[in-house]
């Protein structure tokens, strides 16, 4: 999640007093006072006249206004996409970095290959594979978290004014990075079976999408997983039409419910598919490790890349995750996390039901760190976030993950960050600061209708 | 140093059987049997085909052959930029990533600010200062290495089609990041007082380059150091234009003779200057932490671009090197290198007169990693690559630094990853391989000719 960092760009803004940020009421530039601000620099350099327009896309007051509330002290947090601190295995990290030094510290403080780690790309190869198709090493590439694999794909993969097709709602972090790539995007609705491939399928041939993107289990933000039938009708699409799909699959080894439906790379027989996986969400996101699996072209191409972006990941960092999987230690975390995480999503929607009744709609989802709600009358999750702030709850704003601005009713609220005592607390603040907005609400009709106009997938 | 990246790839192809490697004889591609090759697709994606043109930039069939040679277990490698692996203070990392994960593993293991750990941003802020004029903590961008600044100052700056003013020769990486960003090259040949300013005066009205990017002390390759009036020179040249200068530094904490010139930075009045520095070289490159000093509207700028690259950097190893910094050690570390690595370099410049003595001209650096050489008689760095391969010992052929394909008969030689005893030994074999390829050609006229046109700076 790019959430601590959005706040922080914002907090130097603040800190300069080029931004006053009143938390619900966006936010106003008082001032740019020209560039190259260093104050005195007369014929400083014009920064602002030089910057290309990559990062122009990165503006969202709401989602500064949402981590900014995130940050505080007295707020609990339900906005975040981080798993559990008090789960980190810290003490085995600690002992296996100790070990990795004292074995090996003139290597692995040293460069790696790009591709990543040898021994850490066959253990990845294999725990991507799982019971299904086999995986070579060498279709494993080593990623400093799953955003930098995005980034590469796009980067590798499109030129601007290409279009790619997207979950709608879908992570934000994409959204970005395809949009500083300079693509379009053609959002696909999602429902409680995941993509609407049907729809996709009715666009593709006209439209011709360069790419497709999804997460398909336990998607992100709403938590839906798409079924068996659409993922192999979705291959089928993709192979038909020749057009890439990248899986991007955090969450898939986290269900809780139900079986297990293989990701879509254990279906593809046509080599499609472009798998992209993390550590962030089943051990912790500090370490920057993410992976992709792919067919092997995609691999070197996006090494080259990455030899130009960072040359390399922290190998020390690779050894530990590597040990951490070589001696099954990240299955029997896995396992660990499928049993404490179920219990904190039932404790949120038990809390959702005693507080937010009639007020807040969700859906149980069989897995992943979310629970993805609809709010009642039309209410707008921007108006709710200023009164849940006043209260000491966070959550994350539906709209900013819909890529056409879409789905204003709609939040997202995390169970894994919060400790399992806050839940309740945190929910029944939810519930207060939905009941004050809509108290303060006349609810005249026309509001109402301008409501039900906003598609929400 | 992409080395150690760039052979991978290529062993890979190598692996595929898609290449045939003769050590310098060139790669020749025997067949890429069409794309999405993993056998049986018949639908596949036609992957070559969808590529963007970003890493077309990175084929460079000499250097993949040096680096295949440095690989090899019989060879001592001069072909590197490593610091001494002997020399890594290793004891006291795994003391203090112990600590770390003792006193705040849930911290550290978290994501931290795309910006950096607050501390590390200050303690770096007042090492960049040093005895100069204050940078503020705000004014510092932690990145993963400085490949990774480099390639965040690209995409802050550079559209297609810019021109960038370059040294020539330069280093390696930066000039991969600046062609994969669509830029032109305007090479300014250095000389042994650096970048020949005068020249870029010649040239900064009319090609009006959008950035000069120098390595002003122990230059890479060179291991030149510009003079102060030169300094003085371009500061005033980069203000009256209006054009940012890049100032990567890697290794100007390395002096060894002579009095410090101070960097750019500190002699800037104008806001003019990016300074660009990493750990990797006076600490050592596994943890990927180099570091950006800058007017705050370019921090903020690259803030956001880091944000859809990769997020944040590892905060435990941001940890650990503030921890150096904060508890002086970095300064004791620097201390200990400047004592050790001239006595290589001498050792190196020793054998080299007695064993090159009238075929390989050399001059001494007041610091850095390199010593920098030219071959007499015209002979050419590729042609010596596969004599001194066969006889254990890897070299850096300059040509490969020079953004117009001169420089042939140059050469970089890394005094620092082999170990004392080996130098000797290692220069020994150069010499033996400069004399065979001496006695092996004709030394006809016309070639003596064709060698001496070309420019060596």
């Amino acid at each position: 999640m790019p959430c601590t960092t959005v706040v922080n760009a914002y907090r130097e803004l603040a800190a300069e007093g080029l931004v006053v940020g009143h938390v619900g009421r966006g936010t106003i530039v008082v001032g740019a006072t020209g560039d190259g601000a260093d104050g005195g620099h007369a014929r400083g350099i014009p920064w602002s006249q030089l910057f290309t327009g990559v990062t122009e896309v990165m503006n969202d007051p709401l989602l500064r206004d949402t981590m900014l509330v995130s940050a505080r002290s007295d707020v609990i947090s339900l906005a975040t996409g981080i798993p559990s601190p008090d789960l980190y295995p810290i003490e085995t990290i600690r002992a296996l970095l100790d070990e990795a030094l004292h074995a090996a510290g003139q290597e692995l403080l040293q460069h790696c290959p790009t591709e990543g780690y040898p021994p850490l790309r066959a253990a990845l190869a294999e725990w991507t594979a799982g019971e299904g198709q086999p995986v070579a090493p060498d279709q494993v590439l080593i990623v400093a978290g799953s955003q930098q694999g995005l980034y590469l794909l796009a980067r590798a993969l499109l030129e601007p004014g290409d279009l790619v097709a997207v979950e709608s709602p879908t992570y934000l972090g994409a959204l970005q990075v395809f949009r500083a790539a300079g693509a379009r995007l053609l959002p696909i609705p999602v429902d409680e079976h995941g993509m609407r491939v049907g729809l996709l399928e009715d666009l593709i041939g006209r439209r011709r999408p360069k790419l497709i993107y999804t997460l398909p289990t336990f998607q992100n933000p709403t938590g839906a997983t798409m079924s068996l039938e659409r993922r192999q009708r979705l291959l089928a699409l993709a192979a038909r039409y020749q057009v890439p799909v990248v899986e991007d699959d955090p969450y898939g080894a986290l269900r809780y419910d139900g079986r297990p439906i293989p990701p879509l790379h254990a279906l593809d027989t046509h080599g499609t598919v472009i798998y992209l996986s993390t550590l962030s969400k089943i051990l912790f996101p500090g370490f920057r490790i993410g992976w992709i699996a792919a067919p092997r072209p995609v691999i070197e191409r996006l090494a080259l890349m990455k030899q130009i972006v960072d040359l390399d990941t922290n190998p020390l960092a690779q050894w530990a995750v590597w040990a951490f999987l070589d001696r099954g230690l990240l299955g029997q975390h896995v396992a660990r996390l499928r049993q404490i995480y179920p219990r904190r999503r039932d404790r949120m929607l038990a809390a959702i039901e005693r507080h937010c009744a009639g007020m807040l709609t969700c859906e149980r989802p069989a897995g992943g760190l979310y629970v993805w709600g609809w709010l009642a009358d039309g209410l707008r999750a921007r108006d709710l976030l200023p009164e849940a702030a006043r209260r000491g709850v966070a959550i994350a704003p539906g709209s900013s993950f819909h890529p056409d601005g879409t789905g204003e009713s709609t939040l997202r609220l995390n169970f894994t960050l919060p400790r399992e005592e806050e839940i309740d607390v945190a929910i029944a603040r939810l519930g207060e600061a939905i009941a004050a907005l809509r108290a303060s609400r006349t609810g005249g009709p026309e509001r109402r209708e301008a409501a039900r106009a906003t598609p929400i997938v």
